[in-house]
């Protein structure tokens, strides 16, 4: 038998195991062919993309190495005694290869691609494939047996109310944290909104980067539980409470490949929705040139009509609203600045950006009217009133100490660049995907403090020379890569008078 | 910057560069979430997977690591300074997201994909995303496109001579070496024939697997071309020839997941014989319950078609045969055993494969109908003679000594195992795909002695206890795996006597 060694190489999301080319018990090249092998201790099985080394410091011929992830997932000591096989392939890649082909599939088999998927047996090649057969063609059913799954195959929350409300927004709208202003809202009305949010995968923040600017966000499910009955609501990161972890594992597939069809989208996000014990559920679909849904009257309302089929299949009530997303919410993009922009709202602030104010207002009174003892249409109200109260700023301040609060400051990146107007107008479009791009490259969300912000929103009037936006980065080679990038290409649109 | 190092770990398909966790230039961790960097020195560029190193006797602060596959496609020595960028995104990465929202592509997109995929700037999950998207649906445009595009991404050869003769058989039946036997006939002739062969990916044995037992086949592109200035005719890997190297890659994908559609069928195989400089193309699609085609009247005749329309468009003649596929061909299965039959064939030995002799007849005979020269109908008696006389045993001989003749003597794999009859009867079914799986865990191709000796073909009596065939083995852990594997099932099936 081999001994088992953490090679300490941290390989992202692939599962890998090393060999020395000269291993004392098997051929290397020989398990190679096969792709990936099964490393087994005991009842204990590993599937890992195998590496062969011939660097004899590496590894030792009577040795099998593992990656920092498959070490730990292997979760056994150094030096244990395992052996390999040949890795049987997963028998739900029948059911894929019937897909790729064009067949449909019941629900079972879609099961156990979904279980596979969440139990890291496919590879993202296999990922691929399924995501791409299906963005092809996907019946309705299939979409709803594809939900059932998803939020089926990890933990399911539970909790003691009759009411338990949810929002979630179709994204691409940089600076849109409307959450951590809806979140002390509703929970102050007195509605349970244990809300899970993620981190940014290819944007520049998530609502789980921008809330740990003010408190702990990795919570585990039990922790996230008295958060809420403390406090009727929470604002945590959804990595650790393992709420359908295939979507997690299908999403890093679907993002590098532009995968966004509405049937991948729904039974994403309800799948999440469901396995967090929500009964009411808002969706906002911002609608713009330069959002993920480009019109309303086509796409967004097919996409409302598939979300609300599902909710009604699966006992989730679904509300859809569609919402301005011709250009971000908000002042800030990147963690700081956005927790800046939320906390002034959250504060009255004079000066607070009025949009993601009024946004939040709106669907937060939209959450409200779930409330059977509020009486029909008084939900906007009702949210002004907590809000300007300073009664959702104290809400707020009671799920941050609740979480744990952040202590050491904040502070925005000291390497700054203006971006100008080039000649005198009016602001006429602002493009999302670009200024989440040049945030990004700022170093955002990794650096806090990265990120832009927006001294001009669209309508504004310009002169020519006047700041548009302020880049904000922490480290001199992302102040190089993201100034050259934006000085050729600002993303704003500028119309000049006449 | 950083100085260049070898890691000596071998990532087998994947491009992969590693930094260390505490690199003195840059985070990697912001590098990681690209998913992909650009190495550059000077005018040179690799695009790499990133692995973050925290093990400090692997790779140090001031060193970029590569991969030895990475190192040798750098082509530069360790030590050169480099520096890295956030990889760019192919451009053709915007067409792929097209097709798989259901568009159809141009030509020129098309060869923008099939460009970056031999200039191996695409991942395995961007390749496998466009092959699916390909099986859902293809125009025939898209196919002659995408054939076309192949055939230019690599070397063309080109022939001093008016007709240039070749064959490709649509895989899957194992021991179907007949390329061996009709190169020498048809080259005894007097007719070009350039054979190009693969090695196996997931059989036990291509034909340049078996050709290396009697002689050098990783052949480079001159050196085959003198071979073929003095033999009319050779048997080379094309690995080395580098035709159509899109098509390596792209099969490399499709084949663990299964994907086999006409559509990628006939642009592989096409794009090959384009490069190669064929004028008449003989296809042989063999038909069987576990062959790649399953029956004749529909598939293999809509595959037929699709044949005859890429050749005309592209100006190759193309004749299209339809073949029995129902069992293995000849006795052998792995290298040595199928070289073996194959000269036991041309040298007329007593008890030499009928099967394989008569196979390889018919379609040498249709070959040489090419030639102007010969009278209509005569090929098949024009090729009898040639192999019963002895004249293609001698230009065999001939070929084997330009290529470079193995000298070191061949031998089967001395751990044997019998599979026996469990009851008297008749030889019903032979699963061609199970018996390449038992040859495959013997070792064969990577065993040049491994694999299977068939005594029983379909049609033949057999009595309880009699061997059906008998398993070769090298090493005793794959000799563990086979037996156990093929004493659970034989893949023969036996009608019993009434």
């Amino acid at each position: 038998m081999l001994k088992l060694k953490n090679i300490g190489i941290d390989t992202y999301r692939d599962t890998v195991a090393f060999l020395a080319r000269d291993c004392s018990l098997y051929r290397p090249e020989e398990f190679q062919a096969f792709k990936k092998i099964d490393v087994i201790s005991g009842d204990k099985h590993l599937l890992a993309t195998l590496m062969i080394v011939d660097n004899k410091s590496i590894i030792n011929a009577d040795e099998l190495g593992l990656s920092e992830q498959a070490f730990k997932r292997m979760g056994l000591t150094e030096g244990t005694p395992v052996t390999i096989a040949p890795a049987e392939p997963p028998t739900s890649l029948d059911h894929l290869k019937r897909k790729i082909h064009g067949h449909t599939l019941e629900p079972r088999q879609i099961e156990e691609i979904i279980g596979d998927v969440a139990n890291h047996l496919y590879s993202e090649m296999e990922i691929a494939a399924f995501l791409v057969s299906c963005a092809g063609f996907m019946t309705t059913d299939e979409v709803l047996a594809m939900t059932k799954a998803m939020a089926f195959a990890g933990n399911q929350l539970q909790w003691n109310a009759p009411i338990v409300v949810d929002k979630h927004c179709i994204g691409g709208i940089p600076g849109n944290r409307t959450s951590m202003i809806i979140v002390p809202i509703v929970a102050a009305h007195g509605l349970l909104i244990p809300k899970t949010s993620s981190r940014a995968i290819t944007s520049p923040a998530g609502t789980a980067d921008t809330m740990e600017v003010l408190a702990k966000v990795d919570l585990s499910m039990h922790e996230m539980q008295s958060v809420v009955e403390t406090c009727k609501g929470c604002i945590v990161w959804g990595g650790h409470v393992n709420l359908s972890p295939a979507d997690d594992i299908l999403i890093s597939v679907e993002r590098p490949l532009g995968i966004d069809t509405r049937e991948q989208m729904v039974a994403s996000i309800m799948s999440k929705k469901l396995a967090a014990g929500s009964t009411h559920l808002l969706i906002d679909i911002p609608v713009g040139s330069s959002a993920k849904v480009h019109n309303s009257a086509g796409d967004a309302m097919r996409l409302r009509k598939l979300f609300e089929y599902v909710g009604s299949e699966t006992g989730l009530h679904v509300d859809v609203v569609i919402t301005d997303g011709q250009q971000p919410i908000g002042n800030g993009i990147g963690p700081v600045l956005e927790a800046r922009d939320v906390m002034a709202v959250l504060r009255n602030e004079y000066g607070a950006p009025k949009d993601l104010r009024e946004k939040s207002l709106q669907i937060a009174g939209s959450l409200l009217e779930a409330d059977p003892a509020l009486r029909g249409g008084s939900g906007y109200a009702r949210a002004q009133q907590l809000l300007d109260s300073g009664a959702a700023l104290s809400t707020m301040e009671q799920i941050i100490n609740a979480q744990g609060r952040n202590t050491t400051p904040f502070c925005v990146g000291e390497l700054t660049h203006e971006i100008l107007a080039p000649i005198d107008g009016v602001i006429d479009a602002i493009d999302c995907y670009h200024l989440a791009r040049i945030a990004r490259l700022a170093g955002a969300p990794l650096d806090k403090g990265a990120g832009i912000d927006l001294f001009k929103k669209v309508g504004d009037t310009v002169t020519k020379g006047e700041p548009l936006y302020r880049i904000h980065a922490c480290f001199q080679t992302d102040y190089g890569f993201t100034t050259k990038f934006a000085d050729e290409g600002s993303g704003y649109g500028i119309r000049s008078k006449i």
